[in-house]
């Protein structure tokens, strides 16, 4: 197949392993791009065909030109798009895995709720200041990556303390909802219109989920600080009697997706952060419009992609397949996104 | 083989993708019981080869007539058993994989803790009145379903205080015992004599395993009540020098088992949920005489089942693969029902 | 291959089933060295050639002389370590994989301290008394397994409180580092002089693992003291980001590794202990000089794993993989204990 000479490229981050192990077992070639720290993790894979290294990712995009000129497809993920502006992103035109309109509607939290909202999905309350507070919140900052900027608040006087701290930076005070977090991974394709459950995790936070394990009574002592820093990922299965919910709202995701991002909408790998409260209720706490750091535990598989394939199909081989079933099919502008193919 | 003649059937819930994958992996045709809600889910999967909906799953019953004119197989698992009254499980005549005569053993929580006193296996202390506790107690509703209905009471006090909103209804008072929980997935064959461990895992419980992300401190203003709605499983593998008490906890249960139900006893799959306390002892809160939920995390198979089998052997595919050597060695009655024979 | 002719074998305890299944799948014959409470454990498995049973595993070094008239080659894990003094260690010249001179720097905090500070990796705070106590402590006994005989302490009130407890035994005071706790796996060959990422856990400690699950409330009015026995273990993957520095700590140590047991240092499996802080630093607690329990969860393969093999690639297939490689090469010397090669 043809599918020979396309170059799978990722920057060296967040799942670029698993893409990258994917494309290669897909037979694809693969490029990553690394800096100098990283440089000798990624050569040290017999699947990384190739390495172009680079002082620090936000220059990527000097390397554009160089892979315009070559036959390269781009599979980015979570640390690709927060290296990159919007702007950047909107202006390369190598070919490029996924639907990038959909980025200005994951961005904005305020598009991100209305998004939701329009799918039919619980999402938990906002206040809009600081007096409105009634309840526990999370404060979260504008931009937060992985956690960082994310703050614990009880009340409103909490709030009051605290606020000097935020500055004059943006941020949205939601609803602290009690109750276990889940993280769904999800693999729409435009090639079938068909959506699977790829894998489901939970992050794993420092400090806080290591606050369980310090007695109440020393806590106090302590005046421990909760932080939300994801450093990793730990995996989960639902409850089966939940999955039909859990599928019908990734299916109205995508649905709605179509609305405002027409006409692909949202494509690919994408991940529904969810908190499932004693009621058996999700609420949906942000939507990742690609793939998710959570897909690294299953690089070799999952319970719930075994129910699909009968080999190991992590998210990032997902991904390289529907790109070589795009190229067999002669259809390869439907993966990609639209000002990207030339 | 004539396996392929019979058709693998179970309702659409628990572990119903797994029994159903397993079974397709094995040979056999399989029919998902549905209703209007999660049909387009098991419709979905390609090892599905027929669904048939209902209204509610406690119809089930109608569909027995037609079941009994088919050469079909039902498997039954958790929430199976739980749509179905006792009685309506013993009416039906159709084959069924497993003993329908330990489900009484089962069902009630005196008799089940008969059968684990004979088996040797430590339980926790239990009270008869609110009075007598002195130590903090896990308050069980008669017949509550994946720890809906748990109440966790400090003491005697506490439980005078809160004994009103359990109204009329039938309860147990359970030692509460401080150690970290471990279930263990168990598979007994009938045609050969052997357990096998199959897997491990721990509950994921709502609100309860999110209790710890919220510091002592902020706790204290929300007055939380714990709650125990079990969402999902999380895995867990064992020290293995405590395996071999494991194993012989699981030959004990079905060596017993023998005795109270004979001659079958306890056979396929089942679980013993345990608590592990700091000088390395189990405490054994329940028995579960069928598949559990937490085996839908090793529907590619566990680092357990991976021992004994080439392949990824989840519980699921275990009991389609006994059911096949029962084929396959003419003695299918003997992982049959006997009342399910005819 | 003349494998075939070695016999792979160990204590059944730890991590025994993995080494021998992995000794299996590599084409060796194994043998399991049990006591009567594991000898049927052992026996159920088709993967153990053999059994040998004695009646405490203290006694290992009476089967001395007849191993070393056979020939096989005996793979250590943390059991058969604590099992065996490090004399009786170095007294034996049956073939052993791995570098016995490396169980000096590890069995002694101040030379493993010295080890992992030259190597450069953040190491928390030692206390030399209780009245330096400026921050909670966690006291570990000298020889402590397994996590028995950790204390934690808030301040130095609290250890003067408890100091009686300890007795007269040795202990050393370790700063008690909030953050969440990750166990990377590692496994250097030295043939290949090439570093793997096998794959990482944490784990699962009774009681502590389950405080959380206890309202603040409710834990006050038990006065719990947190204990630290290690019983199980659950799968994690680590942020990609922090991937390369995982690698460069696991490099560093075996490089130091070699100047500290010269000339081959340390290799094969290994592990390293860290706690990660919310400013995403690693904290090292310990270092494991061979394969740790935490590998159990993997003996079907790992994410990390899968990265370097297309087939399920434990560590302890790993470690017969190696030995494997060895003897095809004409290496065998490379992968055994100086001392132990006739």
């Amino acid at each position: 197949m043809n599918s020979t000479t396309y170059t799978v490229v990722t920057l060296g981050s967040h799942s670029a392993l698993q893409i990258l192990k994917g494309a290669h077992d897909e037979g694809f070639p693969t490029l990553a791009v690394t800096n100098r720290d990283t440089e000798s993790l990624y050569r040290s894979f017999a699947f990384v065909d190739e390495v172009i290294s680079i002082d620090h990712y936000a220059e990527f995009m000097n390397l554009v030109p160089i892979l315009e000129d070559r036959k390269v497809i781009i599979v980015p993920h979570g640390s690709f798009v927060a290296y990159l502006s919007l702007e950047d992103h909107k202006e390369m035109r190598v070919p490029y895995f996924g639907n990038k309109a959909i980025l200005d509607w994951e961005a904005s939290r305020e598009l991100q709720r209305q998004w939701l909202s329009r799918a039919g999905l619980n999402l938990p309350r906002q206040f809009k200041t600081g007096a409105e507070i009634d309840r526990p919140v999370i404060v979260k900052l504008y931009g937060a990556q992985g956690g960082k900027g994310y703050l614990f608040v009880r009340d409103a006087a909490d709030f009051e303390d605290r606020v000097n701290i935020l500055g004059e930076r943006d941020y949205i005070l939601q609803e602290y909802i009690i109750g276990v977090p889940l993280y769904i991974h999800y693999f729409y394709s435009p090639l079938t219109g068909k959506l699977e459950i790829m894998s489901m995790d939970r992050r794993y936070e420092t400090n806080v989920d290591s606050l369980g394990r310090i007695p109440s009574r020393a806590q106090e002592g302590m005046d421990i600080e909760p932080s939300y820093v994801v450093v990793g990922n730990s995996p989960l299965s639902l409850r089966e009697s939940m999955l039909a919910e859990a599928y019908r709202m990734g299916e109205n995701v995508v649905r709605v997706s179509k609305e405002i991002c027409p006409p692909k909408g949202l494509f690919g790998a994408f991940c529904i952060e969810t908190i499932i409260t004693p009621d058996s209720q999700f609420y949906i706490m942000e939507i990742s419009a690609r793939i998710v750091a959570g897909t690294n535990l299953f690089i070799d598989g999952s319970p719930y992609s075994y129910l699909n394939y009968s080999e190991p199909m992590s998210t990032g081989r997902r991904i390289a397949r529907e790109i070589k079933n795009a190229l067999l099919s002669n259809a390869l502008g439907e993966v990609l996104d639209d000002a990207s193919v030339i």
